[in-house]
C-alpha cells in the first residue's frame, strides 16, 4: 500500500485549490493509497529560512530547526508527493517555495546520504490565465524544466510530472458553461491520480 | 538624479550577499544615484500572502494590507530596482518570492493602471554552484526567462538583466586564489552598476 502525501498552498480554505485537494484525496483513497496531507497555510508554516536551517555542507546529518525536523519526519516514509498550488508570478506561492528551501534541505531531500525515499512527484499547478496565452511565451516549458528537470531530479526523483489546470478564473467560459469548465478541471486532476499505481 | 532601490534577501548580515549590497550601494552613490534599500530579513517581512492581499481583478485601486501599502509607497518613485539574492532551488529565497507575490500586486506593479514607474531592473543572483555545472542543464537560461521575459516584462519593465555570480562557495578555487575569486565577484557586481546611467 503506497503512501501518498499531499502538500498544498492557498490562503482560502474554500479556494479552487482546496477543492482540488479534496477531489484528489478521495480519488487516492478509492484507489487504495494511504493518504496524508500538509496544508501549509493552516499549519502556519513559516517559509523564511533562518540561520539555523542553512545547510552545513560538511554535515549531511545536521539537525535543523524543530519545525523542519518534524516536517521532514512526516515524509521520510512517503512514496508519492502531490503538490497542489496556484501559479503566482510563474512559480510557487512563497509559502511553498519556503517549504522546499527549509524542509527539502541538504541531507534530507538531496545529497549522497539523503533521508527521503520519494519515488514519484506530481505538481498540480492551477493557472489563472488561459492555455494559449500562457504557452505563447513558453511559460509552461520553463515551469516544467524547473519542477521536473531541476527540482525533482536534484532530489533523485525521476518520475515527476507537471499538470497544468488552466483558466481557473474562468475568463474564457460563458456563464452556462461555468460548471462544466470546473468539472473538467476536477476530472483532469483526478486523472493524474488514476494514472498512479497503488 | 535617478533613484536606485536595492531589495535583498539573506538570513545573515555578514553573508556574501550582504557584502555585495554594500559594494553595490557604494558604487551607486559614487555614480550619483540616490540610493535606498529594503533588507527583507531585518525588516521582518512576512512573505505569506494573506486573503486581504489577494488581487481583486475588478478593482486596480484596491487598498491592500498596511505592510503591502507601505512597501508599495517605498518604490512608487523609484527608477531602478536592484535585487540581490542567493539562488535556492533554482529560484528566489521564499522571502523574496513573497515580496513579489504581495507587493508586486495587481494595480501596483502590473495591470493597466499600475502605480510603479520602474524603468530598469537588475537581478544579481549569487549561485553556490560553478558556472559549467549550472549551465549544463540550462538552469541559467530558464532563470533568465523567468526573471526578464516573464516577471519584469509583465510589470512593463523592458530594461531588465540578470547577472549570475558563480561559485560563491569557492569550491573551484585554491586557498591562495580565494581572496582574488571573491574580489572578482565584487568587481562583477560593481560593473552592473557602472553600466547604469545616473
Amino acid at each position: 500500500m503506497k503512501k501518498l502525501h499531499i502538500i498544498w498552498a492557498h490562503p482560502r480554505i474554500d479556494s479552487l485549490t482546496a477543492q482540488m485537494v479534496k477531489v484528489i484525496t478521495e480519488q487516492a483513497i478509492e484507489q487504495g493509497f494511504t493518504t496524508s496531507e500538509l496544508d501549509l497555510y493552516r499549519a502556519n508554516f513559516n517559509p523564511v529560512l533562518p540561520i539555523e536551517d542553512e545547510p552545513d555542507w560538511s554535515n549531511p546529518n545536521k539537525v535543523y530547526s524543530t519545525e523542519v525536523m518534524q516536517l521532514a519526519d512526516q515524509i521520510t516514509d512517503k512514496d508519492i508527493i502531490v503538490f497542489v498550488f496556484p501559479v503566482w508570478w510563474y512559480s510557487f506561492p512563497a509559502i511553498l517555495k519556503g517549504y522546499l528551501d527549509r524542509v527539502w534541505n541538504f541531507g534530507l531531500a538531496y545529497g549522497a546520504e539523503h533521508k527521503f525515499s520519494i519515488q514519484t512527484i506530481r505538481w498540480i499547478a492551477l493557472v489563472g490565465d488561459v492555455k494559449h496565452a500562457f504557452e505563447k511565451r513558453g511559460n509552461d516549458q520553463h515551469i516544467v524544466h524547473l519542477l521536473d528537470k531541476s527540482i525533482s531530479s536534484y532530489g533523485g526523483v525521476t518520475d515527476s510530472k507537471v499538470e497544468f489546470l488552466y483558466d481557473t478564473l474562468g475568463s474564457e467560459v460563458t456563464d452556462s458553461g461555468r460548471e462544466q469548465h470546473y468539472q473538467r478541471l476536477f476530472e483532469q486532476a483526478k486523472n493524474v491520480i488514476k494514472q498512479l499505481v497503488a
